[in-house]
């Protein structure tokens, strides 16, 4: 059984601060569990208590019978291959952080890099809905304009898209390079759109006055699933 | 200035039983009141108050400097044309209903029908997901067999997605019929599925094992563009 004093350090790690400081991070319900057990994350500890305590640690509205402490993995340095790279450029919002995670994994992106401004990879929303996919992508915060360069210097091409960007149904795309998406208020950044090498567009078919904007995490889906059809 | 009456019942409006008692919802923020005012539906009453007031009225953590209350437009019969339509089976979170009523908006779809247990329309999750989209998108609550019944009667195709469907990159799409997305839990229930002309996959491209689906919200994204683009 819990002592108050580990239900109280469990609960902590609801925030980024307690996260930092430990180093770890929670994954909650049956299926997340079995994901974090399954990947090459550091299971630290399998927690299954009496609902009412699964409720002082959960940050769910209903408590899982199970919840997994597991371990931040290390940050590595990453040699780029020639292949396909999702950047995000302050994606604050987890829900759409893990949605991106979960296209990641379903497109067959081993790796997603974020900008250090965008929210944590291990902030519970973003490990809920990635549905897993946290644990099987690589996920990468780093300096985004410097990892521009890292790509033109390989000579891979780097994709932003824009609202003056070309039509990405009729574009030639490559299946290697970066393809940058853009923050949900503000879009790409000055100095990462400043590196973008082809700036795409998808059209809306509205007859009439339409959305203004696709929500990132949809924007990402069509776009992914554009490079990857072909 | 309101009264603390006032003031109660306003928030009221949060709750799916007061919004159907009144037939009114709330639109919150200065780009939803636009889009409210700029459509067709009847505004009501337009709210400027103190900040304390509006943090009161409010569904948003950060209580917004305008707050519209809408009537709930009254259920019309709909005649069916040669176009698309999104039918929606269960559908139970707001966040992605109002992603895929802006997703709707965006790839010129003008009705999205929805199974009556699917999440309410003007639930504030949904009205602020929409990003307004849905003052301008039909959201049409429907018995989802019947629906799919009426489509195959005007010998329109109606189209699902399933594990064991055919792959939608490779399949011939016809720019008519009703696509029906399943629930985020149970997929497309049985009695909808059985009318379901032609099952459709979207391919994962994942090299190990991967994200076993697609959130409800992004593979609508993945399809509504693949039917759009060609």
């Amino acid at each position: 059984m819990l002592t108050n004093a580990e239900i109280k350090r469990l609960k902590s790690l609801r925030e980024k601060k307690y996260r930092d400081e430990y180093g770890q991070f929670l994954a909650e319900g049956e299926k997340m569990v079995q994901e974090a057990l399954a990947s090459g994350f550091n299971v630290l500890q399998i927690i299954r208590e009496e609902p009412d305590v699964m409720a002082r640690i959960s940050s769910l509205s209903t408590p899982p019978p199970v919840i997994a402490v597991v371990e931040k993995p290390a940050p590595r340095p990453l040699a780029l291959e020639r292949a396909l790279y999702l950047g995000l450029d302050s994606v604050r919002d987890p829900g759409n952080m893990g949605t991106i995670l979960r296209l990641a994994d379903w497109f067959g992106i081993s790796t997603v890099f974020a900008s250090s401004d965008s929210v944590e990879f291990y902030n519970p929303k973003v490990v809920q809905s990635s549905m897993g996919s946290i644990f099987r992508v690589n996920a990468v915060y780093c300096d985004l304009p410097e990892l521009c360069s890292r790509f033109r210097a390989m000579d891979m091409p780097v994709y932003g898209t824009f609202l003056d960007g070309v039509d990405i149904y009729t574009q030639q795309l490559a299946n290697e390079g970066l393809i940058v998406m853009g923050s949900e208020s503000f879009g790409i950044g000055a100095e990462v759109a400043a590196q973008v090498s082809t700036r795409l567009h998808i059209p809306s078919f509205s007859k009439g006055p339409g959305a203004e904007s696709l929500n990132v995490a949809t924007a990402t889906a069509v776009i992914l699933s554009e490079f990857r059809r072909r």
